[in-house]
């Protein structure tokens, strides 16, 4: 029998540990990369914290696997066992530019379902937490399940890039969804601004090539409170994926597939 | 002779007395009015706030003059004088639906020239201020003067009204300017992006239908490390109109005027 609020509390603890080293890091020259792109960012940091997580998930819980941002565990391509899925800095950019705005941020899954999300915004030290079944938490308050959606009252988080041309979407209807709303928001996190969906501090979140570790623990987090998640085709997202993601309160995605996508 | 540091010491009590009431607010039910359109809002605390400051300043200034956003002072067309600009809240938006990112912003003036300046991050509870001639401080860490503006490294705020078609801007002139830059950011109040402009945490800032108390803290900040000041036309601004600004590092407006506005 798997001890789940061990678990639970084991990873929060590690990711508070976490988040001290990288306040200390904070203090320090950056050693910055580049991966797929000229914006697609890296640091020591990043890395170094991964494999913090690494070292210590393999002490403790030998059998579990990882799947992190930074390079372990990319091979995976099924979810048997337990399976911690981990973005040791969500927001690198942020990090870089803003010294602000970033989070750790880890999914814990079990044959493919999600037990347990967290996301710490390091540097507000704000934790996102929930043990499916259990609740979700910002710090020690509880979450209520989410009201139904209200275009009039919305704020709509979306990346800019999704705001311009692209080869997602088209980004007229876009700006048809911000001007019906009451505004729009681009924090450049996709980890907290999914925290923020599921807390009722943002209304709906759009945003392409959201991987594993973006999501991972945002997913856990909608679901306990009845918050909606699909791709862009208002599909069902898979775990492991590269994806479009539409996360939302209740109501968003039978509004926007019928009177927005549908002018089209 | 006026004793200013007096009046910085006073003005920051204030601003945190204040921020107090407004958290113990967001415990209560808020009431929400609307201005000039259904997206300009303002809650009772706004009203209360700026009623807090008009009583603390006539009971110990009782010469200096007020300008605040929700009443006070409208009449006010010139700054003889020592004069307060006051946003009790700026992001009431954000302050309504986020419960965050939402700040108390005070600029004072004398004879026209910006002496003091405080924008205080609530709930973030992190104050930026600055007394003119003595050092732009983040809380108690003084802020360097701003280093040059660098494109492919820059963050660029702006609001999403200005990517969508609008009447003060062709947006397509912004979508090139994001994409040459390594991002954008749009947080939806403007006195914390101008505080972040000057302490370095973002590298530009637009706006439209920017008030006296949305920049007259954070014109002070600008000056004291260096940043860039204008209206979209690259002028400066005056301190009592409303106005269009960019605000920025150093180098960021000789590179947009000569570069981005000749192609349009």
């Amino acid at each position: 029998m798997v001890d789940w609020q061990m678990i639970y509390k084991q990873a929060k603890e590690w990711v508070v540990e976490a988040g001290d080293l990288i306040k200390k890091s904070l203090e320090n020259e950056l050693t910055i990369e580049t991966k797929r792109n000229a914006k697609d960012l890296v640091t020591n940091v990043d890395k170094e914290i991964e494999t913090f997580f690494y070292h210590k998930i393999q002490s403790s819980f030998a059998e579990h696997r990882i799947i992190g941002e930074e390079s372990k565990g990319h091979d995976i391509s099924d979810l048997s066992g337990i399976v911690w899925i981990i973005d040791p800095i969500d927001g690198t950019m942020n990090f870089v530019n803003q010294g602000r705005f970033f989070a750790i941020s880890v999914g814990i899954y079990e044959e493919g379902i999600g037990k347990i999300g967290i996301t710490y915004d390091v540097t507000r030290d704000e934790m996102f937490h929930c043990l499916s079944g259990n609740g979700f938490y910002m710090d020690d308050k509880r979450i209520n399940t989410l009201k139904p959606f209200k275009m009039d009252e919305a704020l709509i988080a979306v990346n800019s890039g999704l705001m311009m041309e692209n080869r997602s979407f088209d980004y007229k209807i876009i700006h048809k969804l911000i001007r019906d709303a009451r505004g729009s928001r681009h924090l450049g996190t996709a980890t907290i601004q999914l925290a923020y969906v599921a807390a009722g501090i943002l209304d709906c979140y759009f945003s392409t090539k959201i991987s594993p570790w973006d999501i991972a623990a945002g997913r856990v987090f909608l679901n306990e409170v009845g918050g909606e998640l699909t791709n862009f085709k208002g599909q069902e997202l898979e775990v492991l994926e590269r994806t479009s993601i539409i996360a939302s309160k209740p109501g968003f995605h039978e509004i926007f597939f019928r009177d927005y996508l549908r002018e089209k």
